[in-house]
């Protein structure tokens, strides 16, 4: 369901002050002193005017949102955080559905107009957590878009029986096939990317991989990630998320890497992890790699951090990124927003004639006042829409 | 001027609830129902109950908190910064008194109640930003407990003048002599810092240092530091900023340096920058040396970063750090209060009987709850006097 509306007294991108005519879910006019008798009109109240934030990692399934506070004590690895996590989602009685609920309605109340998440898939969890996204998705289809990501959180070869279940995750409705850690995790890197390579390429999907493995080992697999893209044709469907090796990499071998990833039209996705190398975000961005980032894991059994707010997540990733120019800031944010819609392979994204109208209007100076001061935002519209205003989810 | 207050319904250190009776300032009682007829009664609506925050490293003299906003665009060396900021501060007629107004009212705002900061001494600025700050001082005298640092941002040997101005700052009320990079800054660091130390000696007040200086430069400017501390018997009396180069050495010589911290209780702040190695804060802490953290500067023409609340700072600093368990996060904010504390000398602060009554009451079911949250703070108390509560400045 779209709906008509007219957003008035908002400043596209800090541009002048200007009305955005909606018709049916789609921009129809950008312009000063629009009228149209019988529409809904809406205050933007002098707020920046941004394209919908895009959430371009995250974890629907994982998420401990709006529950009684955890108290972490994982260790420092990521098996004994996944260990960790079976045990805590046991004892909760964790509901996917529930918590991806409580997760959506936050990132739609600060602005998120689209979210890709990846879902754990494996041999005793089984569907169960694509399930409860799903319906979640399914709940909130006309106030946030979900793109799905099939996920062996705990590996694929070292499950024997997650493929099957990968597959059945597609044809459920998941929209792409995920993978991990190709050697550290399932022991055997060609035949982890060739299985998930196959299932996305029977299914006619794209493949979103998390990457975590350091310095050359990474580097390695992102190359076999790359030939594959290229021997099957899956240039501008694949993504790469993390891909820490990219920040730890001598400057010869960046250029390499980065010609791969151009050549193949491979996104990388990047959060801004706190204590860990990570892509060089303003050398990518200028040489013409996709990037967009995401949330990743908020407020889960892996970690206390995160708030939904893809605002505070520009600000991490600059302030990470050593950024304290404006202008520096300002590409984040279009990572945060164009960057992730490139990603997630949106079309109709932005604020022009002919777009969806998924906005968010925000107060603040500028972009990078507003970055900073991350106020409540003003109103948040999905399809023309209004679904968040002032701090208050509307669905 | 302190006051009698009795404080109802908080949770010290999320603990049992409890109720705070303070008289003239100081804590009387702490515990469940007490009653004080004829006292100001305040209710703290079930909020962790923490002292006062300490902010124990900004620059009230730089910010830019409550102006139009500044496009930041500097070049990235600490050189180009402060020749943009001299012109940055003549382009606006920067007043010093108005905007450490700004940042204090702010700071106080986010239950800041002590906060050590660093002011600009040089041949140029002369002594005016420390007068605006002193006007500051004395102007909020009731309401926060600021410690003054006479800082010579732009060098000293390598501007003839600036030691006269140092020891004639110290005699108009700066607590401290501070000092900056002995040997990239001012080419000679044995000369330097025998000119802070004898000015600090002659004075009888301590030294706080900024030492941004990388690896062994940093570690040899560490030593100097040492030894001059000892040779003038001024344990304790000593802090080193930054400190990067702890981030950088190797174990061996990291163990070397902690020694000399130790023997000759030197304190570290550090604020938790985002792309430079910094000190290993779980480390240090528990081979027992004194740290603090602060906020650095506030959105200021260095950078946009940042808005005086030291939850959040104790947030960047963990997320920084790795830290993802409770525990490690809990030892954050001991930084973030005890921690601060001890750098600036305080006695009598905490919330046990006897202690001067600084407060800060936030909402959250734990403290790292409340860290991940930063809600508005209920109450912020300064000797039994409440400056700010629910995000408004009373002062």
């Amino acid at each position: 369901m779209t709906e008509s509306l007219l957003l008035q007294n908002v400043r596209p991108l800090e541009g002048d002050r200007a009305d955005v005519l909606v018709i049916d879910g789609v921009v129809k006019r950008v312009g000063a002193g629009l009228e149209a008798p019988g529409i809904r009109v809406v205050d933007g109240r002098n707020g920046i005017l941004l394209p919908g934030l895009v959430d371009a990692h995250t974890h629907l399934d994982k998420t401990l949102w709006g529950r009684s506070w955890h108290r972490h004590s994982a260790g420092p690895t990521i098996q004994s955080r996944i260990a960790d996590e079976r045990r805590v989602r046991k004892a909760l009685g964790y509901s996917p559905e529930e918590q991806s609920t409580n997760q959506v309605r936050q990132a739609i109340t600060m602005g998120t107009t689209h979210i890709r998440t990846h879902v754990d898939i494996d041999t005793e969890i089984g569907l169960a957590n694509l399930e409860g996204v799903l319906a979640t998705r399914d709940r909130f289809r006309e106030a946030i878009h979900l793109q799905v990501v099939a996920f062996p959180q705990s590996g694929l070869l070292v499950r024997p029986g997650t493929e099957a279940l990968m597959a059945e995750a597609i044809s459920m409705g998941a929209d792409l096939v995920g993978g991990i850690d190709p050697s550290s995790m399932d022991r055997d890197p060609v035949r982890h990317l060739d299985t998930i390579f196959a299932i996305a390429d029977r299914a006619g999907v794209g493949i979103d991989i998390h990457l975590h493995e350091p310095g050359m080992l990474g580097a390695f697999a992102l190359e076999l990630i790359a030939e594959r893209t290229t021997a099957l044709g899956m240039q501008g469907r694949v993504t790469v998320s993390h891909a820490f090796c990219l920040g730890m990499v001598d400057e010869a071998y960046l250029e390499h890497l980065t010609g791969l990833l151009i050549d193949n039209r491979i996104a990388i996705m990047t959060h801004g992890p706190g204590d860990i190398a990570f892509p060089p975000v303003r050398r990518l961005y200028e040489d013409g790699v996709t990037l967009g980032c995401g949330s990743d894991g908020i407020r889960d059994s892996w970690g206390p951090y995160g708030n939904a707010d893809m605002l505070e997540r520009a600000m991490l990733l600059a302030f990470r990124s050593g950024f304290r120019r404006d202008e520096d800031l300002e590409l984040v944010l279009d990572i945060a927003t164009g960057g992730g819609a490139q990603v997630m392979g949106l079309a109709d994204y932005g604020i022009a004639p002919s777009c969806r109208a998924d906005f968010t209007v925000v107060a603040g100076e500028t972009r990078v006042e507003a970055i900073m001061n991350r106020a409540s935002r003003i109103a948040v519209v999905q399809g023309g829409r209004v679904v968040a205003a002032d701090g208050e989810c509307l669905v």
